[in-house]
């Protein structure tokens, strides 16, 4: 059955290559002290509503900038362009996934050293996104009550690579009788320990946690290494 | 940039690979004279719940039975087994998308000549499936009011390759806040012409006219062609 060795070992390169691309990409976010942070998640799970906000919230203070991915529109990039941050569109065509050469690419001719956070919003999709490692240095999975408890279970891989979870659209929970129970089991089930977040980014409910979680790392991120 | 020649060679391979096995696979449906209907979506877009009732209702007076394709767990199929139609299971592992030869080890052992319909539930994902024909008749594309209007124009490529759209969860759709006109023109604006049913399997609301339409073109495929 699909698929063959001789593709196996075709994709067993590509993410080499990948890998190699996004350790200079990190080393080089790392010299820069800025904190990058990517998103996953299904198809309109919330992802630029919810990054909208976060530019909004801590371009106030900060010097915020977002890449985003789809496969085609710019629709994204003008959305988030109007909380007045840099943003840059990445269309992938039929491509499914951010690879971490297309972060490369567009970030040619920016100067990272005069930012805070760097925010990547991946294609909306919840597998092949998981094996391409961006050079972030925290990974969001995001996932709405609308999509079922079950997709962490359905989707592991992603799960798994991600740093932490947001559980997004609270407002609807009530309305599709979400069982938080259940998913903050099946969560753990997937990736023991892993810290969940439940945000609204309609009604602004959750908001404050997300970005106290993320000024917290970048802090901690920025601080020297203990000896 | 990535994917480099290489890859792209090496995927023409395998879809040329797997539409030689869909044509196969078309092939024997149309001998055993089986309507086959895929279902292609975002994760959590209402495929298996659309599915329990199609099976339910249908198999009340038609032989049904269902294929159903997700990286891990059986959920799905022990859902849609209590519709007491037939109903396997592909555990695609980390592949993002069935193809047509995992539909055909699914079938071994089926007498199709015994069905009137076979439906196949695709993995959670609006990209990849899109480029895999698993020999199916009709396919149908989903999308929840709750995903917004905008994912026709940044997924094309599904909604391209399928036949006709639901659009689900139209009991959310107030609290939403959905226009229906935005994503009649966006389906249209990609696919001109394309079929858009309503649908609300919670409800039941819109549920006969997806089965009408099912059920008119299995009967119309079943006639023999006019001379």
């Amino acid at each position: 059955m699909r698929p063959e060795p001789r593709l196996i070992e075709v994709r067993r390169n590509v993410l080499k290559q990948n890998d190699v691309v996004a350790r200079a990409l990190r080393d080089r976010f790392h010299r820069a002290r800025v904190f990058v942070v990517s998103l996953v998640s299904s198809p309109g799970s919330g992802k630029t509503a919810f990054l909208e906000k976060v530019l909004t919230v801590l371009g106030a203070g900060h010097c915020v900038a977002a890449l985003v991915g789809d496969l085609a529109t710019e629709n994204d990039a003008r959305r988030l362009a109007r909380s007045q941050a840099p943003v840059k569109q990445i269309t992938t065509g039929t491509l499914c996934h951010l690879e971490a050469a297309m972060v490369q690419t567009a970030l040619e001719g920016w100067d990272l050293s005069r930012l805070d956070f760097l925010f990547i919003e991946n294609v909306g999709n919840l597998v092949c996104p998981s094996s391409y490692d961006l050079g972030e240095d925290l990974r969001l999975v995001l996932m709405s009550v609308t999509e079922g408890e079950d997709k962490p279970l359905k989707y592991p891989t992603i799960f798994n690579s991600a740093d932490a979870a947001i559980i997004t659209k609270l407002d609807l929970a009530s309305a599709v009788e979400f069982s938080w129970e259940t998913a903050y089991r099946n969560i753990q089930a997937v990736r023991p320990g892993m810290q969940i977040f439940r945000l609204s980014a309609k009604t602004g409910d959750g908001m404050k946690e997300c970005l106290d979680f993320l000024q917290i790392r970048q802090t901690e991120m920025r601080q020297p290494a203990t000896p």
